[in-house]
C-alpha cells in the first residue's frame, strides 16, 4: 500500500506548502479514495511486469466485442487470454492483432508479448475420460500461460484403476493437481488419497442420465473423505488452473 | 405353475363327474382366479421348506404389533427375519417366541426354526467407513440368514485406497459384491473397476454438508462408469442383502 | 492372480541365477507394480477368447475418433460393439471394417469377428410403452451380443396391466430381468412382485412435465417395495444388459 | 345467488319507498358487494341443513385454541370435525363439548349433532402398506363424516398384486377411489389401469432413502400413465376424502 | 365380470358334456386366466357402443407409425383422437382416412365415425393467461370428443381478478371445472374457493425464470388451501379433460 | 372508490324516481357487482391521463397477435410498451402505427402517445457484467417509459469492487436502487450494505456450472444479509422496473 | 458524505496550520480510509437521533451473548430491538435493563429509550391463515418500532376470497403492504391485483407435503404475474417489516 | 519410494543370497504389493517425526469408541486431534490421557505429544457471521496445529462492508485465506476480488428459509466470479484448515 500512501503524502506536501488549497485538496481525496485503494488486484503493474495475461472471458460475447476489447488492451503490449474461444473468435483476433495462438481442444487464444518466466514446480492435470478433456485442457493451458510447467495425465478414470496407479509417480511428484472427471467424479477422491499435495477437483457435465449436468460429480467432489481437496465450478477449467497456478506460485 | 393348473384340474374332474354343478364352480373360479395366480411368490411352499425366513420390516411398527405378527408367523414353523428392530423390538419377540437371535449392529432379528442350505460361492460385503458399517451388517445379516456364504470387508473407503487393495484376493473371489459407502460413494466404482462380478451398490445417508441424506453418494453409485454396478435405495442394506443372494443362488 | 505371481516367480529365478542383476529387478518391480496388478478386468484374454466384445461408447465422439478406435481394436481381431451409434457412426464403421451390422432400434453397431457361445439361460427384457423400445433394445442386444438368449416383451405398461399377465409364463421362466420403464416406472415394482428372479430397473428419460427428463421413474424404481430390485443410471440400457449378462452367466 | 339478489331486492324496494335515503343504500351497498358475494361456500345454510361439517385443521393450534373454535362452532349446533387431532386435542374437546368422538387411527374428532344422508354409491379407499393407514383412515373418516359409504381395502401394494386382484370386485363396483401410497406409489396406477372410475391418489410420506419425503410417491402419481387419476398432496388424507366425497354426491 | 363368468359357463358345460377334454379345457384356461381378466378398460366393447373414442398419444411416434394404427383403429369403425399432433400429423392422417379434424390450439386430430351422447352437465374449462390457451384447448377438446358440454372461460388470471369474477355464474353453474394455469398457478386456489364442485387443476409449463418448467404452478396447486382440488401433470390437458369426463358422466 | 359509488347513486335514484323498475335494476346490480369492483387496477383512466404505458408482454405471442393488440390499444391513444420484443416484432409494430422506437438492448418497443412527468428521484440501476446489461435495460427503460429519472451503474461486479465504490456517490443518492446479477449474485448484498434505500435485487440467468439458469443467484439475494433487499424473478427486468417505479412515486 | 469531508477538512487544516506532522496525518488517514468510508449505513449518528433501533438478530445466540449486547448497546442510550426471540431472551433482557417490553406473537423484544416521529402513510400487513401470524406480526412489530403506521389484516386467504375483499378498502388506502402467506402463498398475486401499491410478500414455512419447507409459496411469489410484488426470505418477518418501512418513508 | 523399494532390494538380495526361497518370496510379494504401494499417505514415518497429528473425526463414535483409538495412537506417542468433539468426548479423553486440551469453539481436542514447527508465512481465517464462529475455528485450530501461524478476521460480513476494509492490510498480507459465511455466502467473492492469493471458501449452513442448510452459500461460492477461489463441502472448517495447510506449507 505504499503507492497509495505515497499519493497521499505528496497531497499532503502541497497542501503545507499552499500549493494546493483545502478545497482543490477535497476534491482530489473523494477520487483517491474510492479510485485507489491499493487492492492488490487494482495494481496490474507488477503483474504485467512478470508476463501475467489479461483474461477475456469470450462465452457470452460477440467477436466484434472480443476484437475491440483485444485491440484495446493491446496498446499495453501486454498478454492476452480469451477462454471459450471458438475458432470464429480466433479467427476475429487474427484479424487485428498478430501472433495469436488457438488452442482448439482448451477453446483458448493467447497472444503472447512478453515471456513469462516458467516454474520449476510442476501441476499435474489429471482427467478421467476423454470426454472431459476439453476442460483439462482448459486448466493445462490457463496454467501454462500463466507460467506454470504441467504434466497431463489423461484418461485414468476408476474403472479401470491400473492406468491410474501406472502414474503414480507423475502424480506424486506434482506441487499441486487439478483432477477433473465427470459422471461419478470418483477420481478426485482417489487421488487425493494418494498424494499429500492440493487437489482442485473440477466437476464436468460430461455423463447422462442421472448425473444432471454435472451435479453427480460435483457433489461426490464436495463430499470427498480425502482431505487436501477443493472444488471449483462444473466446467471451470479456467479457474482450476488459475488458483493451482497461484498455488503453485506461492 | 403346476400347482395352480392341479386345482383347475381337479374342479374339472368334479364338473365331469357331477360332483360340482356349474355354479358352484362358477363360484371357486372367481376365488381361484385371483386367489391362487400362481406367481412365484404366492407359493412359499418351496420357500418354506428351504428354511427362507419370513421378513418384519420393523420401522413404524409398534412392539405390540411386531410381537402378533411373530406368534401368526410361528405357527408356521418357519424362520423369521425382523430388519430394522431396536433393542425394544427384539426384547419384545423374546416374550413370545424362544431362540431369537439379536444382531445389533445389523439391527436384526433372527428366529431360527430349520436350517438352510449354505452355498458354496461367496457374497462380500464392502464397506467405506466405520459409520457405514449397521448398513453394510444389514445387508451381510440378511444374505447369511437367508443361506449365503458371507466374507466381510470393512472400512476400505478409497482415501486410504491400499487397504482396499490388500483385500483384493477377497474382492477378486466373491461371487457377487454389495458396496456400501456413503459421503462420495466413490467405492462402489473402484471395487466395480476391480472385479468382473456383479455389484450392488448401496449409498448410505452418512455424511455432513452437501451429501444430502445420502443423494452425493446415491447420484455417484448411478452415474459410475464402471460396468455390472446397480443400485438400491439409500441405507437399504435388507434390499441389497436380498438382492445379493437371489443372484448367488442363480 | 497367477500370470502375476508367474511374472515374479520367472524375475526371482532370473536374479537367484544372476540373469539379471538387482537394480535390473528393481526396474522391472515398478513396472509389474502398476502395470500388472492381475485384476481381473486388466487380463482381457480370457475374454478375448471366449468372444466377448470390446465397447466403444460413441456418444460425444467424432466419427473419425469413432474410425479410429475401431481399426486400433480390429488388430485383435476380437468382438466390437459401439454404442450410442448413429447411422453416420455406423457407415463410418464401414468404410474402415467389414462385416459391420447396425441394431438401429438400439443404435449399436457389433462387428463380429468370433463366435460366441450362447447361455441357455434366457434374460427377459421387459418395457412399458413404445417409447421406451430404444432403451429396451440397447439393453437386449448388448445381452445378445455378450452371449445371453434373450426374449422381448414389449408394451406391457400397468395402465393395461393385462398384457402384463398375458406374458406371466415367459417373465416367470427367465434367469434375469431387465425392466424398462419412463413415466411412472411402475413396470418394476409389479414384476419385480411377481417374480422371484434378480430384476435390473432401467428409468427412461421418456415423459413429460414433472418426469424431470427419468426423474420421477429412477424414484420409483429404488423406492420400490418389491425386493430383489436393483437400478442403473436413466437411459442406462447398456449397463442393464451389461449386468443382467454378468449375472446370467454366474 | 337467489339470497344475494334478495337483499338487493329489498334494498330497492326500501328506496322507492324512502324507507331508507340514498346515502343510507350506498353504505348498504359498500358492504353488500363484499360481505355477500353469494359464492357457493359463503352460503353455508344449505350445507349446515344437511349435516355438512365445519372442519378444524387441528396442526399448528394449540389446545385450548381449539376448544375455543370448537365452543365457537357449538354454539351454531352444527357438526364439527377436527383433523390431524392429536389424544390431546380430543381430550381437550371432551371438556368443553359432549359426544365428541375419536378416531384414533385417522387423528380425527367428530362432534355429531345432526344426522347427514349416506350415498347409495361407494367410494373405496385403497391402501398400499400398513404404514400408509393413518393417511387412508383420514380420507375414509372425512368421507364418512361427509356422507358417503365408504369400502376399505388396505395392505394391497404391488409387490403382491394378488392381493390386489383378489379385491377387484370391490374396486370395480366403487363410484370413486381413493388411492394411498408411500414409497414408490406405484399402486395408484395399477388401479387407474383396473378400474374406468375417478382415481383421487394420495402419495404419503412413508418409505426411506430417496422417498424424500414423499416426493418419490408424488412423481411416480402426476406421471401415471394411467389415465382418469389426479393427485393431492403428500399424506393429504383429508383433501382426497374431501374431493371424494365432492364427485360421490354430483 | 359376466362376460368373463359366460366363458367359464360355456366351457364348464363342453367339459361336463365331455365336448372338451380336460387337458383341452386346461389350454384354454391358461389363456383365459391372464387374457379376459374382465377388467373395465379390456371391454371396450362398452365404450365403443357409446362413441367412445381410441386415443394415440402423437408425441414421439413418427408420421408413418401414426398413419399405421389410425389404420388399424378404423376398421373397428370406432372415433379416434390423436393428441399432441402436429400439422403433419393431421395432413399425415388425411392421406389414410376420411373426415379427420384438426383443433390446432388443442393439437388434437379427431375422427368421428360415430356420435356420442353430450351431457346435460358442463365442465368449465378456465385459463389464466393466453399462453395457458394449448392446454386449455387440449383438455376442451378432450372432454367435447369424450361427449361433454365446456364451457370455456379463458384469460383470467388472477392478476386482474375483476375478470374472474365477471365469470362467477358461469364457474358456478358447471359440474366439474378445470383449471389450467401457468406461472404462480393461483387461479387453482381462487377458483376452488369460489365454487363447491370438484377442480382438476393442470400446472403449464408458462412462465420463466423460476417458474422451472411447471414446477412454480405444479407446487402451488399441490398446496392449495381450498378443498375438492387435484391435480394432474404438467401440460397434461388431456389428462384433465379425460378426468372431468369421468367425473361428470358418473 | 367514487366512480363505482356514484353508479349506485345514478341508480339508486333512478329507482327511486322510477325511471327503472326493480327488475331492471337487479341486471344491472349483477353486472356491477363483478364488472367494477373499483380495484385500483380496473381504473384505467387515471393512470392514462397522466401518460402510463399499457404494457405487453410479447414472448409467445406471435407477431401477427402483438400487430393486433397494438391496434386495438392505440385507439385509446395510449401510450404502449412491448416488452421481451425481438426485432421482428418491432418491425411488425411500424406496419401498424408509427413513432414505434425500439431499445434493442432491452428488447422493449415503445410507442410513445403522450408525455410523461419525470420524477425528480433517480432509480439506480446496478448490474455486475456486462452480460447482465439486456436484464438491466429491460429495467432502465422501464423504469424511464413509467416516468422516471435513471442512472445507469453497469459492469460493477464484486470480484472488482473498487470499480463499484467509485460509484458509491451515485449509489447513495438514488431513492430507489436496482441491482441485476448473475453468476452468484453478490453485488446486491453488497450494494445493499452500502445505502439505506430499497433495493430491488434480479438474479439473472447468466453463469454456468452450477449457476443452474440463475438459481444461484436468486438463492444469494433471498438470503442476503443486508437489510432492505426484496427480490423479484430470475430475468425480469420488467418487473424490478416496475417495482421501483412505484416505490419512486409514492 | 458531508462528516465525511468534514473530517478531511479539519485534517488538512492541522497539516496546513501544522498541528500535526505528515507522519501523523498518514496515520490519520488509513484509518479514515477504512473506517469512515461515509457509508450511508455507517453514520448512525442520523438515525439515533430519529429513534431508529438497533437490532438484535437473536438466533443461534446464547441469552448471556444478548444480555452483554444489549448491555452495549444500552450505553448509547438508543432504542433496541432483539427478534426471534423466546421468552428466555425476554427475561434474560429484564435482569440487565428496565422497561423492555415483549410482543410473544412476534417474538421481539423492543426496548424503547427514545420516541420515533410515526408516519402519517400506512403499512398493511395482510396474512392468509392463522398458522402465519408470528411471522405477519414480525413484519408488523418491526414497521410499528420503526415508526411507520401499520394496519392489520389477518386470516384473509384465498380460499374464502370474501373475506379478502371485504378489507379492500383498508388495502387499497395503505402506501405499503406485506403480503404473508404459506401453502401456497396465492394470496400474494391476489393482493398485487388489487392495489397500486408496492407489495413486499413473504413465503412461510407453514404447509406440509410438498410445501416443502416455504419453497412452493417462495416460488409462486417469485412467479407472480402481478406487477409490483418483490419477496424477501421464507418466514423473513423482520426483512419485509424493514423493507416496507423504508419504502413507506421515501 | 525409496522405502519401498528398499524392501523389495533386501528381498532380492536373500533370494539371490537364498536366504529365502522362491515360494517364501512369493509369499512376501503379495503382502508387498499391497501393503506397501508407497503412497505419500502411507508413508506416516515424515510426518509423525514433523508433529503432524493423526486426526480422529468424532462425530458418529460413542465416546468408548474414540477412548479406544485415542489408546491405541498414544502408543505411537503422536499428536492427536479429534475433531467435531462434544465436552463429553473430550473427558472421555481425558480418562485415558493427559495433556488433553479442549478448544470449545471449534470443537477440537488436541493432544501435544510433539511440537511443530511453525510456519513463518500466515493463514487469514476470515469469518461472516458470529453464527458462523464454530466452523472458522475449527479451520482456524486445524491449522494451528498442523503448525501454521493463523490470524483471525471475525464478523466482516458483507452487510458492513467497511469493517472487512478495515482489515485489508490483514487480509493482504496472508498467504493463504480460509473465507467462512453463511446465508448468502457473498464474502467469499468480495475477498477473493481484493486478494490474489488462493481463497479456500467455506459455505456455512446458517441460515434460515431459502438458505436451505447451506446450499445457497455453497452455490454463491462455486459461482464466485473472482478468480482463485475453491470451495470445500458446508461446514466443513476441518478440510478447509487441512487444505489451507497443505497450500501453506508447499
Amino acid at each position: 500500500m505504499d503507492n497509495y500512501l505515497n499519493e497521499y503524502r505528496q497531497l499532503f506536501q502541497q497542501i503545507k506548502s499552499g500549493e494546493v488549497n483545502i478545497e482543490q485538496a477535497l476534491n482530489q481525496v473523494r477520487n483517491l479514495k474510492f479510485d485507489d485503494l491499493g487492492f492488490a488486484k487494482v495494481d496490474h503493474h507488477r503483474q504485467i511486469r512478470n508476463g501475467y495475461p489479461e483474461v477475456i472471458f469470450s462465452q457470452g460475447k460477440t467477436v466484434e466485442q472480443i476484437k475491440a476489447i483485444v485491440l484495446k488492451l493491446a496498446e499495453k503490449n501486454n498478454n492476452i487470454m480469451a477462454t471459450r474461444a471458438t475458432r470464429e473468435v480466433y479467427e476475429g483476433i487474427c484479424e487485428v492483432i498478430e501472433d495469436a495462438e488457438y488452442f482448439e481442444a482448451a477453446r483458448i487464444v493467447v497472444v503472447k508479448k512478453r515471456n513469462i518466466l516458467v516454474t520449476e514446480k510442476t501441476i499435474a492435470v489429471v482427467s478421467a475420460g476423454t470426454s472431459d478433456i476439453p476442460v483439462a485442457e482448459e486448466a493445462a493451458i490457463t496454467a501454462e500461460t500463466l507460467g506454470n510447467r504441467v504434466t497431463r495425465v489423461y484418461d485414468v478414470g476408476v474403472a479401470g484403476i491400473h492406468r491410474l496407479f501406472a502414474n503414480a509417480d507423475t502424480l506424486m511428484s506434482a506441487n499441486v493437481l487439478v483432477v477433473v472427471a465427470g459422471m461419478e467424479g470418483a477420481l478426485a477422491s482417489v487421488v487425493g488419497g494418494m498424494v499429500d499435495k492440493p487437489v482442485i477437483a473440477v466437476p464436468t457435465s460430461i455423463g447422462y442420465g442421472a448425473s444432471f449436468g454435472g451435479l453427480s460429480a460435483l457433489l461426490t467432489m464436495l463430499n470427498s473423505c480425502s482431505s487436501g481437496i477443493s472444488v471449483v465450478n462444473i466446467d471451470n477449467g479456467f479457474g482450476a488452473g488459475y488458483t493451482a497456478s497461484m498455488i503453485n506460485k506461492l
